[in-house]
C-alpha cells in the first residue's frame, strides 16, 4: 500500500512577479491543497529562492504529503530561461539572473523538475483542462502589464531552441511607435499592454477627462490596474473606455497577423484587461480579428476566454512535468 | 527484377503562375528527367488540366519509364487549397477554382497523389536537400510577386487544419498603407513584394528618376521584373536601389517579428527578387531583422539564401509524397 501510493502527486508551481503560487495535485489533476507568498522580500535570488522552497514545503504540508510522494515538480517561470538546464537567465521583474533553479529544487525535493514559461504553462494549463481543450493549434494570448503568448500544436507546446518564444507583445506595429521595454521602438506591447493603457488613461486623469479614474487610481501607472479602468469605464469615463476599445483593436489586429501566420483552431485569451472586461474588451479583439485575418483562417476560428484564472500556470506546469517525464526531451 | 524496379521513382510537379514543371526523381532523389510548359492556355481549368497530365506524361517518358514505376506524385500550388481532399479551391492566378486536382491525377496515374502548397514546398526542398539541411525550426520566406512563407517544424511542415498557412505576405504592416490584394490595407505585400516594388520604381521611371529602368522595362508593372531592377541599379539608378533596399529592410521589420514569435534556427530566402539581388537585398533583410528580434532568438540565427533555385518545388514535392506515404497523415 505505502510503495502504490508514492510517486503519486504533482506539484505545480506559478513564480509571478508580484505573488508565487505552489499547488498539489493528485495522478487525475484534481487540486489537493495550495499556498502563496508574496514573491519579493527585497533579498535578491537568495531570498526568492528561499521563499520558493518554502511555499512548495507548506503546500506538501498542507496536503499532508511527504516529499517522497512527489513523481515530479513542473514550474512555471516568466523572463528569458534556459529551459534544457532548468536556468531564469534573467528575469527583470523578479531580480533573478542566472538563477540554477531546477539544479535547487531537484536536490531540495528529490523529484525531477522541469521549467517552464509561465505564458506556455498557462496555454498549456488551458488546451489540457480549460476552454482549449483537445484544440489542434491553439494560441493563447495573455494581455497583461506585457503581453505573453504561447501555442500548443499537435498536442505540444511549440518552442525555441532552448527557450520559449511566442512573444506576440513584440510584434512590429507601428513605424516610429513608442518606446518598448525591449528596447526598440512601436511593439505591440507600447500600444496594447495594460501598462501602455494606464500610461495613456493616467494622461487623461491627469488632464481631468477621466474623473473617476482620478478617483478610483490616481494617475500613478503603476496604480491603474485592470479592475481600476473596469470601474472608472463603469462609472461613466469615457475616453477611459475609448483608451482600452482602441488598444483592444491594436490586439486584433496583432492577433490577426499572428492568424494569418498560424491559422490556429482557437485563441484563448486571458490575464488581467480579459478578466477585468471579459464584454467589452474581449468583443473589441474578436472583432478586430475577423476584420484582420484572412477569410479562410477566421470563418472556423473561435476566439474565447480563458477558463482556469490564476490557476493556469500550475495546472499547466504540472501537466507538463507529467508530459515531460512520460515523454522527456533528447 | 522487373518487380523491383517497380515503385521506385518519385514525381514533383510545380504548378506555377507562369510556367508548371514536372520531375522524375529516382528513389534517392537524383533528378532523372523533367518537362516544362508553359501554365496558361486560355482553355480554363480544363486546360490546365490537361497541360498537367501531359507534362507528366512527358517527363515519365523523357525518363523512359511506364506510370506504373511511380510510387507516388507531390504537386506544389498556389492559391487556396484543401490539402487533404486535394482540390484547389481557388487560384486566382491560374484562373483555378475547385478542381479536384488530386482525384483526376489518381486516376490518370493510378499512384498516391499528394498536394501541397507551392511555398511549403520550396520550403521543405530547402529544409531536405538545400540550404536548411535538418534545421529544427526553418523559416522559408520566398518574396516574388507575393510574399510566401512556410516552416519546417521539427521534421514536419507547420501547417492549418485542412490547408496551408504562414501567410507572412498578410502580415499588417502599415495602419494606413496600400491596399492589398486579399481586400485589406498595410499588409506587408503592399510594402515589400515585386509588385510594390515595381509600382513604386514604376512611377519613379515615369517621373524621370529611374532612366535605366525606364529604358529596360518601361512603367508598366507587369514588365518591371526582379532581374530589370537588378540591373537598372547596377547602370547606376540609384532611386532604384533606394526603393528596393527600404522594401527590404520593411521585409526584415516582418521577419523580425516572426522571429519573435517562433524563434527559428534558420531563415532561408528565395524568390525573384533574392536570386537577382543576393548581395545588396539579403544584407538589408539580415541587418533589418538583427536590429528588429529579440537578441536571444537572433544570436545564433542564420539568415541565409536557398539553394535549389526552380528545383526546390519539384523536389520537396516529391520529398513531401515520400513522406506522407511513408506516414500517412490522418
Amino acid at each position: 500500500m505505502k510503495s502504490s501510493s508514492k510517486n503519486r502527486y504533482w506539484l505545480g508551481f506559478d513564480l509571478g512577479g508580484t505573488k508565487m503560487m505552489a499547488t498539489v495535485f493528485d495522478r487525475d489533476f484534481n487540486i489537493v491543497a495550495y499556498r502563496r507568498k508574496k514573491t519579493k522580500d527585497g533579498k535578491g535570488s537568495r531570498g526568492v529562492l528561499g521563499r520558493i522552497v518554502e511555499t512548495v514545503e507548506e503546500a506538501l504540508q498542507a496536503a499532508h504529503l511527504d516529499h517522497r510522494q512527489l513523481s515530479a515538480i513542473g514550474i512555471g517561470c516568466p523572463g528569458w530561461l534556459d529551459l534544457d538546464r532548468g536556468v531564469v537567465l534573467n528575469a527583470p521583474n523578479l531580480g533573478l539572473r542566472n538563477v540554477p533553479l531546477k539544479k535547487e529544487l531537484t536536490k531540495d525535493f528529490g523529484c525531477p523538475v522541469f521549467m517552464v514559461n509561465d505564458v506556455d504553462a498557462g496555454t498549456y494549463g488551458e488546451y489540457h483542462f480549460g476552454a482549449g481543450k483537445g484544440v489542434r493549434c491553439l494560441l493563447g494570448v495573455f494581455p497583461g502589464t506585457g503581453i505573453g503568448g504561447g501555442l500548443v500544436y499537435e498536442g505540444k507546446l511549440f518552442r525555441g531552441r532552448t527557450g520559449s518564444c511566442m512573444e506576440i507583445g513584440h510584434i512590429h506595429m507601428q513605424p516610429k511607435g513608442r518606446l518598448c521595454g525591449c528596447g526598440r521602438r512601436g511593439c505591440l506591447e507600447t500600444v496594447a499592454s495594460r501598462l501602455a493603457i494606464a500610461a495613456e488613461a493616467g494622461a487623461a486623469a491627469y488632464r481631468g477627462e477621466a474623473p473617476h479614474l482620478l478617483e478610483l487610481a490616481g494617475t500613478d501607472v503603476a496604480g491603474i490596474r485592470s479592475g481600476a479602468l473596469a470601474s472608472a469605464i463603469k462609472a461613466g469615463d469615457h475616453v477611459v473606455e475609448e483608451i482600452v476599445a482602441h488598444s483592444a483593436r491594436d490586439l486584433g489586429i496583432a492577433i490577426g497577423s499572428v492568424v494569418n501566420l498560424l491559422a490556429p483552431d482557437m485563441v484563448v485569451l486571458g490575464g488581467g484587461l480579459v478578466e477585468a472586461m471579459p464584454g467589452l474588451y474581449v468583443q473589441q479583439v474578436r472583432a478586430s480579428i475577423k476584420k484582420q485575418a484572412m477569410r479562410p483562417y477566421t470563418k472556423s476560428l473561435k476566439v474565447v476566454v480563458a477558463k482556469l484564472g490564476d490557476d493556469a500556470v500550475v495546472m499547466g506546469a504540472a501537466a507538463l512535468a507529467a508530459e515531460y517525464k512520460r515523454n522527456p526531451r533528447d
